[in-house]
Order: C-alpha cells, then sequence, then structure tokens
C-alpha cells in the first residue's frame, strides 16, 4: 500500500493546514508531510485569504483524497472511530459539530485581523476591530462547553474535533495577548501544552526567515 | 413526543436557511419552521455577514439541539441514512463533503459581492470583483462532479448534501446572470426546477416586502 500524504503549507502561518494535521495524528494515520510551495502565487494567495481553500489541507490515504479540514475530520473518525473525534452520544456529538461547523465557516474577522502567526507574540496589541463580538462568541462557546462536559477538553476528558478546530485560535488568543478569564485560559494553556500542537510549533519556531515577508502583506 | 422545529430566517435572503431547509426536508423530517425576528439587531447582522451565524439554521428535534448547516447535515445523514444526503461510496463520500466544506468555509467573496437574492433578476450585472476566481472554481467543482458521476445530480442520480449546499449558488447564478456552459446551466436548471427548491422559492417571492430595505444596506 502507499503510504498516505498530507498536504500542507506554513506551520507558522496555516491554521487550516494545523487543523488538518491535528486531525490525521489524532485518528493516528501515518503520512508523509507534502509541504506546498510558498512562493507559488496561488499558494499565497490562499494563505491571504484571497481565493478558496483547495489545496491544503488535503489528504491521500488508501486511495481516497480528501480535502477541506471538516471531510478530512469526518473521513477521519470513519476509519478510526476508536479515536474519539466525534462523542459517542448523539447530542454531545451535534454540539461537537456545531461548534466546529462555526469555527469553520465563520470567524471571518477573526481571521483576518488577528491570523495565526505561532512565534510571534504582541504583548501590547490592541482589537479594535470587527473581530471583538467573533472573540466574544469564542469566549461563549469554551465556556458552555467546558460547562457541560465538565473539561478539561471542550467536550470532556478527550480531546476531539472541535479541540483541533479551536487549536489555532488558542494560538492567536497567546500571540496577540487576548484577556480569558481563568478557565477559559486554563483550557487556552491546556491546548498550548498538548504534544501533538508542541510539535506542530516547535517546526513552526524554526521555519525559514523566508516566508515572514508575508507578515508585511497581512 | 415534541414536534421537531426548524429555526430559519429571511427565505429570500437567507442562502444558509435555504440549505438547513433542503436537508431537512431531504432527510423526511417533519419540524415547523420558526422564523427569526428580521427587526432584531442581531438577526440583522448576522444576514449582512456582520456576525457568525449561530441563530439560523437551528434544528431542534428529539431532545437534540444543533445548528450550522454542515452539522445538521451530518445529524440528517444519522438519524436517515435511507435519505442518501452523503453518498454510500466511501472515497465519493469523502469527495462530497469536500465540496460542501469548500461551500460551507470559503467564497466569500461570491457571498459578499452576489448575496442570494431569489426573487430579483439583474440580467446586465457584471462581476468586477474578487468573486471571479470564486465563480470559476465552482465551475470547476460542478464540471468535476458531473463528469466523474455522470449527473444529473453533482454525485449521480439522487440529490445529495452537496446539492442542498450549492443551491443557492444556483440562484445566484440565476439572479445575477452569470454565464454558465450547457452542462453547467442544465445542472443550475435542474436544481431550480427541483420541487422542494420551488417550494422555498414561492415563499420567498410572496415574503413581506419590508426586508427589502436589506437590499440598500448590502
Amino acid at each position: 500500500m502507499t503510504r498516505a500524504t498530507l498536504t500542507i503549507s506554513s506551520k507558522n502561518y496555516s491554521s487550516w493546514s494545523l487543523r488538518g494535521w491535528l486531525l490525521c495524528r489524532m485518528a493516528g494515520i501515518e503520512f508523509e508531510e507534502v509541504p506546498v510551495n510558498l512562493d507559488d502565487p496561488n499558494v499565497r494567495r490562499e494563505l491571504l485569504l484571497l481565493s478558496p481553500s483547495v489545496l491544503v489541507p488535503r489528504l491521500v490515504h488508501n486511495g481516497v483524497t480528501v480535502w477541506d479540514t471538516l471531510a478530512i475530520a469526518e473521513y477521519c473518525a470513519e476509519i478510526a472511530p476508536e479515536a474519539g473525534l466525534l462523542p459517542a452520544d448523539q447530542a454531545t456529538r451535534a454540539h461537537c459539530r456545531a461548534v466546529s461547523g462555526e469555527m469553520h465557516s465563520g470567524f471571518y474577522n477573526l481571521r483576518s485581523a488577528l491570523p495565526m502567526n505561532i512565534k510571534a507574540r504582541h504583548e501590547k496589541f490592541k482589537v479594535f476591530t470587527g473581530a471583538r463580538p467573533d472573540i466574544e462568541r469564542i469566549r461563549e462557546i469554551w465556556s458552555e462547553c467546558l460547562g457541560t462536559y465538565g473539561g478539561p477538553w471542550l467536550f470532556g476528558a478527550h480531546p476531539t474535533l472541535a479541540d483541533a478546530m479551536y487549536a489555532p485560535v488558542c494560538s492567536r488568543f497567546q500571540t496577540y495577548a487576548v484577556d480569558l478569564d481563568p478557565k477559559l485560559a486554563a483550557y487556552r494553556d491546556l491546548v498550548l501544552s498538548w504534544p501533538l500542537f508542541q510539535e506542530w510549533a516547535a517546526d513552526a519556531s524554526s521555519e525559514a526567515d523566508e516566508i515572514i515577508e508575508l507578515e508585511v502583506e497581512f
């Protein structure tokens, strides 16, 4: 059988790549990482939110080609049900998919005003933009999940799809020093200390300098 | 058992409401439509793409509350597998979810430049904006699906999740007279003549005039 591949973009900047990578690793898929060429204009357009996201993440596994983060998540959940990407209880599973779907389709202002930039720290960053309602909604989602299911992950004792979806938000909240109450800060820190996130962040930190020019364009 | 409810917004303008409604009807769920109050500022913000979409569509069914269109779709597919919302073949199912996910998370320029407006006709509309790459990508997706699975629906003989996701695009292509080659135009017309779409569009046409003021703000 050919080895699986996952096409990803910058580890420092591409939040969708991070989500897809976490999901595949959570499902225990062994894959080879295929980096896209960051000099390719299509890749740059996609990274700068200027064109539809079809290049990354993209998983090729057992003859199946699947892109789009939620489609990858559902595929991973199908082939590795024991990994618990989706909660076992139907109503909880619907809730998990709902908040994951919100992250997938929304929060445009947050994404454009506070782009993921794992290695940067902007301690005095002020959120002046339309991203404020997005941040408020995320606080609400996290509070409701942690309150309902008891933490420490959004849907209980183990990480699920939802934690993979919100992992880049945890990184943004660190980068831009977004204020969180202690319960939510503890959740953010749990995600940031998650061994899978740490592994990704280490690679992000050592990513070649030439793509830093991207920051100018944001 | 309490009757199911589906909270929806304007039938003329709310593309997410249309998608959620189609999915629930395709799954054979009997539900009562609960309209949101279009004078509510939160509702208006959401309809104008200014805040996260959490109010509509929202399904309450058998004690499960689920919002976000793809989460509703997965719930519908779980409770009514015989409805065929998702293709039976795993690779095809992954493809169906991938193009549905693209519609869910992307095409922001298309959505803001060519908002759904079922009863309007702008025959000489010129697409000057960043929506052009979005339209090109949709042509590509439709061509690939119709070519691979033989039509007349995107994934073969019956409508699936993907057709519900792209139904508002068919309406936009009609409203703004977007040029399509004959094969793609035939697909658009199939969706527009779909009895479920026709039922929705009839309600959109008779929707009260007071919300037309929304158009001014776009």
